[in-house]
């Protein structure tokens, strides 16, 4: 028996007055998420707890078995993971923006005017050979990813996650100054550490010659380096060891893919697949149905429902429910389902009304062979609520799944 | 966004006979009810886990969103805040008696004929300056309340609660040793310390003025007090921080009103309001419509459902419901329901027939903007548990009346 679980990223929400007091998903067209709905057993879950917002990484951690509120460890580690920065043990990463401020260090632009990739990255160059005149024991890595995107690696002795950012998230803001969180001295040395970076990353973009030809240009200059999220690798077992089985992964997003990373799992790169509303569903659900050839659970994420609830437009998130449905479809036909567990959810709701996550429920539903069926016909967040699996924890998904495919180790004897 | 939760106290019961099967909430006309259900989301809710009777004080620590498992520090301290009694970090509180005992100390009376508060109030002057032998660092505050009842406060160093009771809460027993509950010095010398003044209360009342005139007149000397329930203020996060929301109470029990204090909301009088069947509802709704213009969250408690239940009377508890169900009716027709969020409860199953707490779920309702509603159609133990909530805890009610008022914080990133 093989798992091919499809996380709809945020897809879940609340009744509109748009459409008419439904939902997102209840008022798509979706009738291949109807027929796993129908097939299956479904119910509600609340990804980390009732009324707890999820972020997306608390959310994927609880989705692959994880116990979040206890191994999560803050977003920069899982995102330089999923960026293809190798992360060790007791590196403390962060996620970065290339950004202009103006002589106070107040931020002009958040994101360097979206500076483009390959002027990022000469810029990055020049932090190559950086090396921290008080703490020369440890290493500076940095790695710039798409557009002002980028990831700050600190290796050494005696570092800690419980620092604030140097990122005010907010224009006309000045760059913070990086506080320990708490009372440690890990804590005091790591804030030290990125506030000399911060200068050091000011001091060498101001002058750079890359930075006066996008000025000739017209272009805002990327003369400083934010920081936020700082986090370590959590302390888990991967899925692959915990259940013996291979594992494989199909996303886009870096923080989705970190999670999958860190959870043992092989990321699978999809030719066509974006992570935004054109992505490619087919080609998705092809590598999905190869991937489950050769291994025992594939995950599956569509970012793009994610983004319509953020940017409040729901025609969209509706659309993009469709496209998740055509490719569930492509799934069902294609799919040997004789000896396939084909489960589908949401890592949490988003509504289109705030554009926030919110802490309210999502629907689940998984078919396939050995599933007690219920009466729920039809996949959404009010007629699964009706299902047999009644109201469940985003922790208990993984072992429900891994149980179908007798992979669940017995607890005593 | 505002939300109003409505609960009443014992409010959920059983089947009875009397009633053709029906439970006090299937029995009642209850219109409003039935419209909160109709217009909302229903669940049922294990105010502390399946089978446990929850306290009044362990029911409302979980509703407000605290772990009662994990906060609970005993019931004094909570009654002593809510009856005006300042209790500082670390002080031991006690529930007291004022009570009648013969010469061997044996009970005639554990409400000394339910003195009247003024007799009370002049025996209780006389422990104002009492000193105590063995501990002088060790402060005594005695507050007489309502008729019999008071308030025994002791502050100092290296005090517990894990000390037993004077009381033996039974006529005809003999007033009991306190015993420590732990092995450590400080229970051993609280229960010393209570020992100490059991004797010198005894001492002090014998022989006072007030005493031998209530015998002249045929009344029960209070004689002697008796205490129980030590507890210390329990180690919590106001709501009002732990949400960022202004929060108010209406209730009348010292034991509720000392919870929703030590929570952090503001305790609001309202006038006509008595705990018992003549309390006036439509005055405590009209104090929660003033108090949503101005809180995020206003917490609306009727005890006499409670009251009715602990005597037996099944009419009473009836038509307490239908009351409780007027006074809905009265928030529904004046609030704006546009941005109001109504939520109603109980906080225990009180059993008609038992007349004790029992370990039931409870039903409950929540009504308002982007709730997703469900088919229960009518109000009540069984009608709710096939809600859209499914079942749930009750320390997950307050987040999930958070979340749909945009307060709680993402987890994660």
């Amino acid at each position: 028996m093989k798992a091919i679980l499809v996380v709809g990223d945020g897809m879940a929400d609340r009744p509109l007055r748009e459409l008419n007091g439904k939902t997102p998903l209840e008022a798509a067209e979706k009738p291949s998420l109807d027929w796993v709905a129908e097939n299956g057993v479904c119910g509600i879950m609340d990804p980390i707890a009732p009324g707890i917002p999820p972020g997306s990484d608390t959310a994927h951690l609880a989705l692959l078995g994880y116990d979040a509120l206890k191994v999560y460890t803050g977003r920069g580690a899982l995102e330089a993971v999923g960026s293809g920065v190798e992360v060790l043990p007791g590196d403390v990463a962060f996620r970065c923006n290339f950004a202009t401020v103006d002589e106070n260090l107040k931020v002009v632009n958040r994101r360097a005017g979206r500076i483009e990739t390959d002027d990022a990255s000469r810029l990055a160059r020049v932090f190559k050979e950086i090396s921290l005149e008080k703490h020369p024991n440890v290493q500076v890595i940095f790695k710039n990813s798409i557009q002002h995107r980028a990831i700050l690696l600190l290796r050494g002795p005696r570092l800690s996650t419980m620092v604030s950012d140097s990122d005010p998230q907010k224009v006309g803001s000045s760059v913070l100054r990086v506080r320990p969180l708490d009372n440690t001295p890990e804590a005091r040395k790591t804030a030290e550490i990125v506030d000399e970076l911060t200068q050091c990353f000011h001091k060498k973009l101001k002058e750079h010659r890359v930075n006066s030809e996008r000025q000739k240009k017209g272009l805002l200059p990327a003369n400083i380096v934010l920081c936020r999220g700082a986090g370590k690798l959590p302390d888990i077992t991967p899925i692959t060891l915990r259940y013996g089985i291979q594992a494989a992964a199909i996303c886009v997003m870096p923080l989705v893919k970190g999670v999958c990373k860190v959870a043992g799992m092989r990321l699978l790169a999809v030719p066509g697949v974006t992570g935004t509303y054109d992505t490619d569903v087919i080609a998705k659900a092809n590598s999905a149905l190869r991937a489950v050839q050769t291994n025992d659970f594939v995950f599956l994420h569509v970012k793009a429902t994610d983004v319509a609830s953020h940017d409040h437009k729901v025609q969209q998130k509706v659309r993009m429910i469709e496209k998740i449905d055509t490719m569930i479809e492509h799934l069902i036909q294609n799919a040997n389902l004789e000896e396939t567990i084909i489960a589908v959810t949401a890592d949490h709701t988003t509504s289109l009304v705030t554009g926030e996550h919110e802490g309210d429920p999502v629907p689940v539903a998984i078919a396939g062979p050995g599933v007690r069926t219920d009466d729920v016909k039809e996949f959404g967040e009010r007629t699964c609520a009706k299902g047999g699996l009644g109201r469940t924890r985003g922790v208990d998904l993984m072992p429900t799944i891994m149980n179908l495919l007798g992979k669940t180790k017995k607890f005593g004897a």
